[in-house]
């Protein structure tokens, strides 16, 4: 009998997740049956999202998330021993699927690592080209703010940004990540942390406004941005971290009468309504890469153990790139 | 030589407009020149609008604004005296005017009054038009919530939701107003006044969410509104009233978190940015009115010197249907 784990959430988060409220659980796999697959989990991923679904889980079941595993047991034809998959089988180091819930991942360009099937070739690299590409329709010449932009889904925006001619501006929390952001391509890159005054910085590097802002982050950042946007004008609301772990809902100016006058829209979205189009979006991420033209890193914490601090850290901003956890 | 009358913004408005912000002057025409009219006010238009965009203008101008006036001298064959045209003259009685700033009134069914040309057949019957079915793309099923809904927008976004198959539900400050809204064939209509919990009231109407929410008024009604919308719903930023005369911003809960995890889609507009398909609009608004399915109700107050009365009973709702002002 196979021994697995998996991490249960003990106590629904109030503020910043406490280690206290997850907690690691063994547990025994059933044998496998006729056309069933054992999976062990190679790389976990740590999102955002997690914090706010978690919300929604009942106390005492696994934590949710989606992992790249490896076949160590097949009795289907199609998923034979050594294939590596995706699956949202949450945060557990072995689970069991009849094939239906695996996606297989496409042959990578040579040297490309595995563990971007999370990342830019993953769910946030899918949001990225949705969120900027389809939500904002960049046209070569405009102003694009990133807010989040040393993260997994923003450093791609940006990147897609500059493929599409854009004039791009990033933000993020460290001189590391923004000398990061430079080398990628940005534009301008500032350290969100040191800034004195946003409203001032945003009318230096755009003085006729922004014409699009992908928004990873929400809260007064995004109220002084939205300030700050050209007439007919897009934003992409992708994420709002900084109110992830906020205890009572934050107050900000009203954006009625600036969406009406300055002609904007605002749009949010939740990629995994869109997972249908994901083949299309990774063969085009993976043109570029071998193009050069969308570079990547990782965060790679490893041991599985380790899956809380890695995920807590997404809000202390520890990571530049995808936040992965390797088994 | 004509004598004409202008209202001239004295002072920007600080809070609620005062009478001793406009003063009425008169002045001389010119003699018309080969190719011009001379034109005399027959019906003016009052709008919300004119108290945002009269920030914009210098102290000491004519107040913006369209009127509906009729050619008294010409020198201009396309328009012989007599005709009826649509003018952004601002608020004057007489204006001069070589043609190429006029907009001729086509053809009205018998019995249609021609001030309807600043109402349901003139800019407020175009945004409806464009913020509802452009904006929103109503479904047959869907619910609609339209806030202001007996004003000279509302009331017409709410029977073109109607002839889309929508369930409509309408919001407006006196019980007169929800009788007419219910006249219109509103499914549901309330006076946002007098009700207790908003929030109660939107869950009992609209159990399974607010697919689309035409929105007149901003401020606290729309949060709450907001709060209440269903998955990838879609909000007409068309107004926020509630909030013109404010004179510090207003703070309400962020919106960005349910933007996100609703899916939702804000978008403001102007409506003078789609001049172009006034004309379709017009002739499609003639045709329901001849089928009998768009309805249409004015405030006609008379006396080119009751400008100003008419302007602010806007934000104290004394209108129902649109406002104009009669010479
Ligand atoms: N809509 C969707 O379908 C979808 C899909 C994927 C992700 N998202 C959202 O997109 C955003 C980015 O996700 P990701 O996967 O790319 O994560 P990520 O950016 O790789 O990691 C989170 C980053 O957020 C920043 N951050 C943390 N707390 C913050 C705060 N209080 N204020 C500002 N920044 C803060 C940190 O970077 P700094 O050093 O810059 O602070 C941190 O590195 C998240 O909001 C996520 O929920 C949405
Ligand atoms: N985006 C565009 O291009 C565009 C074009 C035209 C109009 N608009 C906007 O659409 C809205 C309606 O315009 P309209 O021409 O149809 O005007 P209207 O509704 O005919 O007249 C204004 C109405 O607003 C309501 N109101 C006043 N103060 C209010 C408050 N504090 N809270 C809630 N409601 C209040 C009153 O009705 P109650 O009795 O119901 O309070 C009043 O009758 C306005 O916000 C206007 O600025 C936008």
């Amino acid at each position: 009998m196979t021994k697995g784990k998996k991490w249960v959430l003990e106590k629904h988060f109030q503020g910043m997740p406490k280690r206290s409220d997850m907690k690691i659980v063994e547990f025994d796999l059933p044998p496998i049956k006729d056309g069933s697959v054992l999976l062990e989990a190679v790389y976990l991923s740590v999102d955002p999202y997690m914090r706010v679904f978690s919300a929604r889980l009942s106390e005492g079941v696994t934590m949710i998330g989606e992992q790249i595993a490896r076949v160590i047991e097949s009795k289907n034809a199609e998923f034979p021993v050594g294939t590596n998959v995706l699956i949202e089988a949450g945060w557990v180091s072995h689970s069991v699927s009849d094939g239906k819930n695996l996606t297989k991942i496409p042959p990578y360009p040579e040297g490309v690592p595995l563990s971007l099937a999370l990342g830019t070739l993953g769910m946030p690299g899918m949001t990225a080209n949705y969120g900027l590409v389809d939500v904002c329709s960049p046209k070569a010449g405009e102003v694009v703010v990133v807010s989040g932009a040393a993260g997994a889904v923003g450093n791609v925006v940006g990147q897609i940004a500059k493929i599409k001619g854009c004039k791009v501006i990033g933000f993020a929390g460290s001189d590391e990540k923004v000398a990061w952001l430079k080398q990628l391509g940005f534009d301008e890159a500032f350290n969100y942390k040191k800034i004195k005054d946003l409203d001032a910085t945003l009318k230096s590097v755009a003085p006729n406004g922004i014409d699009i802002y992908y928004d990873n982050v929400g809260g007064q950042f995004s109220s002084t941005v939205l300030d700050n946007m050209a007439r007919l004008g897009r934003i992409a609301c992708c994420g709002s971290i900084s109110s992830y772990n906020d205890t009572k809902p934050l107050l900000l100016p009203a954006v009625h009468g600036t969406l009406i006058f300055k002609e904007i829209t605002m749009r949010g979205f939740i990629i995994f309504s869109y997972r249908d189009r994901y083949p299309e979006w990774v063969q085009r991420n993976i043109q570029w890469i071998k193009e050069g033209k969308l570079k990547y890193k990782e965060h790679v914490t490893k041991g599985y153990d380790k899956m809380f601090d890695a995920f807590v850290e997404l809000f202390s901003g520890t990571n530049t790139g995808k936040a992965v956890v390797e088994v």
